[in-house]
């Protein structure tokens, strides 16, 4: 059974990352709409997704599952509160989809409109100084649609454990172990709440998706994420599993992208502040910038937010959130986030930590507070999430970039190349022709 | 294991219809908020509520889980639209609390203060003339929280039916199998859909939740609502329940109360619109009203929403549609249902088809559409669900009262004596003195 569940794991997204194969479907042939998942009253069996059997996690069934996380386990809300939504006022623009650009690593040029079905996009938002030029939708998700938003998730608790930091309210350089004492015996004991923050923690996790062994397995399955092989004696909750990870190296050296860090952020942030992370992400975050829309957590077996991507979010609802970082971290007349957290940020991390990793699109980043930071001229930075999840902030430019996406293959780097180009070229666009 | 299922259900609240146990623990002893359930980073084992073990679904622990059904499976959106809430002007008033009652079946008179802890109320709004006179919560409901409506889900399908008979797309003397040609052979296969909508079908079908045996154990299991038993062979859907259901007796005669009417009646809507109820419901309804939030449903494992009593909202939404129902179907400014609809409704059914079905404490009242209607000198109408959650709309006093609750006992004869005349003196109170 071990065997089977490696072998979905194999046929699922999360294990091709890196590696094309020879021919993938195009956006519109593997169009979630059109394969008309989950829809007829029934559904007939082939069109049923399920996670028992891994279907709701491949491509291209995977399209229709990031618009309906909801449909395959427990969730919990982050609200909006009871207010109005704030004004996105709307002034777009057809000149953009002209916007020409060459990918990264090849010749010919790609157009802002080609890109969007390049890169699998399910929906993308584009503010300029707080108004949207752009926006479109695809697939099934839809402006009152809510959309899985892998990683980004982090970006949100980074900036969160910033605003603790800055009230003096949560310790950079206490240990874990001292917040959270349940984790003494495990890497993150002697660690501090900063190398969490920017990942640079020693720990034995691997985060290779194509080795069924990784522990990243272990990670999702305790938290119940993707489905458990039947007799599963593993962890039972992301507590559980926190508590099993063991050091490898030391901390605070290079940085390693691993996705249990935020996780104990977010035990961290749940420790300090008494109250479940989606409730901290509502008062902070969600009730202060007047959202559209309510978000949800997918929630382990004791109701724990997967803080290090269980969020989902609607479009514009993440895009409110990027114009409020561009804003020096000011929303609707209110200071939501210091300027200074937002700042550091903006400053990036230490960038002689970062080129161990090996993110080959990414030359010269950084990466503080679970944001990547591009150090370009324009001083971009930018919260990702694996299969093409971004949110990318252009403070020159003036210009937020909101876009999720149901990619066919994980590693964003397979998406680089027909992103972060398109996002330089449409700043320096928006700079050249402001309106 | 079935012996043991029965053990779960026989513990369950949803087993202890009709029967006082000697002494049932007060509101406060079981207020969730104090007990503590699914509360700390993690929960202490004892204080972990599960679907699996049926403790999610236990007097106390069901009075966290009426407030929370999201966390124990999966639910669809029902969007509210991106606009702005509609305005529920305040004219709070302290009157209103000492208005006193006579329970029925007792002599000591009781207040509105009072009978707030004595129904185990969740949340409770009275709208006098369209404004809030009176607002409270207790427990872990919250106003910006949705809290389960059981088979007040059911008064939106009869509504949302009712309107699609008035436009024109929907036959209400259709018999089901010529609109859901999968239920020929079923009990439903000769009702018509008028008789689904005012429950008068002859079904060999029993809501006695004392039963182990009875045919609502085997429709909430296959909808995925309580726990199956492993090994479970029986349906997998609502949609593969509600095709074995058989007949009993005659269709078009007495009332008798069976939800599962409401799900065969959902699978007519979602056959004659071509939409999810959830959808039909967000654009009929929830988008129409500026409802403060999303409300959600409960989905089996093909995405099925529970149409019998799977829906979850806010409090001031359940308000909201009393109100559009007081209105005679408008709502800020335009008529959201036909006048006649709601007239319909109002004017109730054949009240000589309603004692058979023996409600002692609802003498003289009928079934219409799937609400319950008084025919009382005020004319009063109800949506109701089991342990007590109810609207009451009350047309001759402009009063509409919006309450959830979690009463350790389902039926709500246990909670009528302490509620229906608490309406009708605040009804009775509120003409005295209107202000």
């Amino acid at each position: 059974m071990k065997r089977a569940l490696a072998a979905v794991a194999a046929a699922s997204a999360w294990a091709v990352l890196a590696q094309t194969p020879p021919a993938l479907p195009t956006a519109a042939q593997s169009d979630p709409a059109t394969l008309g998942w989950m829809q007829g009253s029934p559904p007939t069996p082939d069109k049923v997704l399920r996670k028992e059997d891994g279907s709701f996690y491949r491509f291209p069934q995977l399209r229709w599952t990031f618009s309906n996380a909801r449909q395959f386990g427990p969730t919990t809300n982050v609200s909006r509160g009871p207010g109005a939504p704030s004004a996105l006022p709307r002034a777009e623009r057809t000149d953009l989809d002209d916007v020409a650009f060459t990918p990264l690593g090849r010749s010919e040029r790609m157009t802002w409109a080609q890109a969007f079905d390049a890169n699998y996009t399910d929906g993308i938002v584009v503010l300029h100084r707080g108004r949207i030029v752009h926006e479109r939708y695809a697939g099934v998700l839809r402006p009152e649609g809510q959309h899985l938003a892998q990683s980004i998730t982090k970006s949100f608790f980074g900036t969160i454990a910033a605003v603790l930091v800055a009230e003096g309210r949560l310790d950079p350089e206490a240990k874990v172990a001292q917040l959270v004492p349940e984790l003494k015996d495990s890497a993150f004991g002697d660690a501090t709440v900063r190398q969490l923050m920017d990942m640079r923690t020693g720990l034995k996790y691997s985060e290779n998706y194509a080795d069924p062994n990784a522990e990243v397995w272990m990670h999702v399955r305790a938290g119940n994420v993707l489905p458990r092989p039947p007799g599963y004696q593993g962890p039972q909750t992301f507590y559980e599993f926190l508590q099993t990870v063991r050091k490898d190296g030391e901390h605070g050296g290079a940085f390693a992208y691993r996705t249990v860090n935020s996780d104990a952020l977010g035990w961290v942030i749940r420790r300090v502040t008494g109250k479940p992370v989606g409730q901290v992400l509502s008062e902070r975050i969600w009730s202060q910038l007047g959202m559209e829309q309510d978000a949800y957590f997918s929630v382990d077996s004791v109701g724990n937010e997967f803080a290090g991507g269980g969020l989902n979010t609607a479009l514009r609802d993440l895009a409110r959130f990027g114009e409020m970082m561009r804003n020096d971290g000011r929303a609707n007349g209110r200071q939501v986030v210091p300027k200074a957290v937002v700042d550091d940020i903006r400053n990036g991390g230490d960038r002689a930590a970062f080129p161990q990793a090996s993110y080959p699109t990414l030359p010269g980043w950084s990466y503080r507070s679970m944001w990547w930071v591009s150090h370009n001229a324009h001083g971009a930075y930018m919260a990702r999430g694996i299969h093409g999840q971004s949110l990318y902030v252009d403070p020159k430019a003036g210009m937020v970039v909101a876009r999720y996406a149901s990619h066919p293959l994980a590693a964003n780097a397979n998406n680089d190349p027909t992103t972060l180009p398109a996002y330089q070229a449409l700043a320096e666009h928006l700079l050249a022709n402001p309106r």
